[in-house]
C-alpha cells in the first residue's frame, strides 16, 4: 500500500512556506491547511502582496531605504536636515533610528558591515557610493550607527579611517549600559565600554 | 515629521503575512523583510504555490480529504478495505491515522465535532451524509477515531445511538496512558479511563 500523503500542491505549498525564515515543518503544515481550508484564509490576497511586493519594491537610489518609485520617503522630505549623514548597516536600521525621533538627517545604508570570516571586505559594501556621497554632498556631521558587535566594530573603524576630511565631524552613536539593565546583569565588556564613555554630569 | 514607516506594498505584505496563524508582528516582519531582500527568497514561487493550492485542492466528494481531482488518494485506491468505515473529525486526522499503517479501511471526514458551546449542531457536520453512506455501503465496521476532548467524547456518543444498525460492529479508538508516559505524569481522567478500557493479558 503507498505511503499516503497530502497532494501534490498542498506538499508544495508547505515547502513553499518552510522556505520563510522562522517556519519549521510544523508551522508550515499548520499554515498551509489554514491556508486551504479556512474562509478567512484568502490565499490570493497574500499572493498578490507577495507579487506586487516583488515588483514594486525597491531600493531608494541615494540612501538604500525601501522605496516603491525613486527617492524613499526619507531622502524626498524637503524638511530633513541635509547636513547630517548617518551611516547604518541595512535597510532594516533605519526604523528603529526613526522611532527615537531623536535624528532628523539622511540616511545612508551599507547593505552589510565588514566580516573576513563571511568574506565580505570593503568591496562588497556601499563604501565607493558612500565616500562620492560625502564628497558630493559635504555634511557637516557623519553619525556612524552600525552595531555594538565585532564586525560593526570594525566597520566603523574602516569608515572612521577612510571618511575623516577637514570640515567633517565624524561621530559614532554610544555604547554603554542599555535602558533597564542593571550593573549586575550587564556582561564586561557593556560595563567596560559604558566606563570608558563615561560624560561629564557636573563639574569639569 | 511625518513618521517614517514602510513602504505601503511592505506594510501591506507585513499585515498579509500576520494573518497567517502562528506568525506574530515580529515574524511578519522578518519574513517579508527577507522576501524583498534575499535573492533566495523567490515570493513569486510562494505566491505560485498559494494560488495553484486554492484552486487546485478539493474535497474528496466520498470521504472529505484533501484531493486534486476527484475522488481522493484513497478513496481511489482499490487495495483498500472498503468493510471499514473511519470516522474523523476533520481532513488533517486522516494522516495521522495513515502514519501507523495500522488502518487499511476508508475514512469519512465530518468537518467538525458537535459543540454547543460553539454553536456547532449535528446539522452543521456532515452526519447526513455519513448516514446515506452508511446506507449505502453497509461498512462491516465503523471505528469512531474523534478527539478525546468534551465535544469528540459527545459527538461519539451522539454517532454511536444514530449508526448502530443491525450487522454493523461499531468501535472507538481506545483512550488511556499515551506512549511514554507514566503514572505519575498522567492526568485524572486519563487514569480513570485507562483502568475503564483495560484489556484482559492473562487468564479470563
Amino acid at each position: 500500500m503507498p505511503r499516503i500523503e497530502y497532494p501534490s500542491l498542498l506538499q508544495e505549498l508547505i515547502r513553499q512556506l518552510r522556505r520563510m525564515p522562522g517556519i519549521g515543518p510544523r508551522s508550515a503544515e499548520r499554515i498551509a491547511l489554514w491556508l486551504v481550508q479556512s474562509r478567512d484564509a484568502r490565499p490570493d490576497e497574500i499572493a498578490d502582496a507577495l507579487l506586487r511586493s516583488m515588483k514594486g519594491i525597491t531600493s531608494c537610489p541615494e540612501c538604500g531605504f525601501f522605496s516603491e518609485s525613486g527617492l524613499c520617503i526619507i531622502c524626498s522630505d524637503p524638511t530633513r536636515d541635509r547636513s547630517t549623514l548617518c551611516i547604518v548597516e541595512q535597510p532594516t536600521d533605519v526604523l528603529p533610528l526613526e522611532r527615537t525621533g531623536a535624528f532628523k538627517g539622511l540616511y545612508f545604508t551599507l547593505g552589510g558591515k565588514l566580516s573576513p570570516l563571511d568574506h565580505v571586505g570593503p568591496e562588497d559594501l556601499r563604501i565607493d557610493a558612500l565616500i562620492q556621497r560625502v564628497r558630493r554632498d559635504a555634511p557637516q556631521e557623519i553619525v556612524l550607527a552600525l552595531g555594538a558587535d565585532v564586525e560593526g566594530e570594525a566597520t566603523t573603524s574602516y569608515l572612521a579611517e577612510h571618511l575623516v576630511q577637514p570640515g567633517i565631524k565624524l561621530t559614532r552613536i554610544a555604547q554603554g549600559l542599555p535602558a533597564g539593565l542593571s550593573l549586575e546583569s550587564a556582561d564586561d565588556l557593556t560595563i567596560a565600554r559604558a566606563l570608558t564613555g563615561r560624560t561629564t554630569v557636573a563639574g569639569n
